[in-house]
């Protein structure tokens, strides 16, 4: 067993190993979970969660590392928790992205973790909240999670974050792709990259255009900005940090910044009280119970929602 | 209300409305839900369920209505349930996608049915089951399943089919997308259209070496078939139901269709309890109890786990 308070006193020092044994014991059903979580509560709510999304292609990666340059030149320490939903089939290209990171490898300040999810993203949108409170309580002021954006539920993980940036860049027909994952919801600021190619013009007023079609806004409404950036080259990065404290200053000035932790922890409180009924329903139930009560259906002698009463019966001590 | 035997009865006969009507009580939370499902039950269990994915542009819409055609040729009776993550922004384009099945709209054989899911997947992932059930309780012999592939969720409707196709175009850079949204792991048959199209071979060649990547088979294991399709032009087509054919009886040899059935049906009673079980934590403490918990976590004196015992335990009546 790990001495819980030892280590989060030493995260909270800023030592990356320490961390990293955090994040461990929170990711998996460790037993030492809620412990850790306990000794978290009172250290996190300080760091400004940045989610930085888009579609293979776009940049995000190169993106991430110029944001966190010029985080680092304003003295912030800086965590990267980068989603990556790789398959066995996909785990190189992924990797190849990684190292655009490396340049940040060696800085103290920069604290870089890799979550794969190897296709059970359901699982990683829970241990993503849990990882981004090891990194609040590390003492981190600027989070970047750095997500695929083509599923809903990098969608969800984009959500755990104060502020979103949407990733595009031209000519990769991003406009329907995107609007068809959802991605244009989310957005509270959009960053135009590969803006020296053909096209980021016509990809900027598309976006403009599309972004028109949402909801009408009211005066004191956000207008998500659009920013243009060569992130390869730095260019356009000091934009996109300055459209991200606009953002952060307008939700603390409308109070949208606690409204969206409150909901946000209301959600995740939610999923963990379903995963602890759900696991009750295996405890009491095993899996044969259930395996039973599916034969019954597929040979047409019950329907799924008698079954699941059933099920619920059960832990809930009758009807 | 319904008379759900009456409707039942008529849906069973071939009547359209009568199908429609039972499709849109079991999609939504409607009353009655309990009795279509209970007068369902002994009746489903017949159909062959096709699943096909792909990527937008690969030619999804045309594919299906191909297939639907000969099926009708072969004298079946045949249903699409059309998925569509639409956005408020992406109406229109599929909107114009459901036109190539108009050539059905007029077949007493045909069923076609749109879900649009409007951003909300999940909801949907628990509604497609039961509208197949309605469909195949109501004496279709096959029900293609068609969903665009990109997320998580959309694989997870995939996998409500006894056989998932997946198709892919030349030339879209699929293989990684593919890969990444995990569609590579779920396909019994894999069709590349468009393959009058230069890249063909290559996309067959580079899906080939992806196959070869995943886990080594033994004789009595399936082996996907890669299938070339020109599905506008009708080319290839027989051959893809004669694959289709084939993986079916091979899973009916080797009892695989049974199993595939069993376990689809647990997940399904799994997710209706757990939906039950979170209806029941919003109706014990209702929005402010737990927006009064996540206020505590935000202002750092209570963590997420402490809080959702707190919710469980009102529910399971105690510890």
């Amino acid at each position: 067993m790990q001495d819980v308070p030892e280590l989060v006193a030493q995260a909270r020092e800023g030592r990356p190993r320490a961390v990293a044994r955090l994040i461990s014991l929170v990711e998996g059903a460790s037993p030492q979970l809620r412990e850790v979580m306990a000794a978290l509560a009172p250290l996190a709510g300080r760091a400004y969660v940045v989610g930085l999304t888009g579609s293979p292609g776009v940049g995000k990666s190169t993106s991430t590392s110029a944001l966190v340059t010029a985080y680092r030149r304003a003295g912030k320490r800086v965590a990267v928790l980068a989603v990556d939903p790789s398959s066995p089939f996909s785990g190189g290209a992924l990797l190849g992205d990684r190292v655009r990171m490396s340049e940040h490898a060696s800085d103290p300040g920069v604290y870089i973790r890799s979550m794969a999810t190897r296709g059970h993203l359901g699982g990683l949108a829970r241990a993503a909240p849990q990882a981004i409170r090891v990194l609040d309580a590390a003492g981190c002021d600027v989070i970047v999670v750095e997500t695929v954006g083509v599923g809903q539920s990098e969608v969800e993980i984009a959500s755990q974050a104060d502020t979103s940036v949407v990733l595009l860049a031209p000519g990769m027909g991003d406009g329907i792709q995107a609007a068809k994952a959802g991605i244009l919801e989310i957005g509270d600021v959009y960053v135009v990259n590969k803006a020296d190619r053909d096209g980021a013009d016509a990809t900027v007023r598309e976006l403009n255009h599309m972004l028109g079609l949402g909801e009408s806004r009211g005066p004191g409404d956000w207008r998500p900005p659009i920013v243009k950036t060569v992130a390869a080259r730095g260019e356009g990065i000091d934009e996109v940090v300055e459209a991200l404290e606009k953002h952060r200053a307008w939700m603390e000035e409308h109070d949208v910044l606690t409204r969206r932790r409150v909901s946000r922890a209301a959600r995740e409180v939610e999923a963990i009280a379903v995963t602890a009924l759900r696991t009750r329903i295996a405890d009491l139930h095993g899996d044969r119970r259930l395996t039973a009560l599916a034969e019954r259906i597929v040979a047409g002698g019950l329907d799924p929602y008698a079954a699941a009463d059933e099920l619920v019966a059960g832990i809930t001590g009758g009807g």
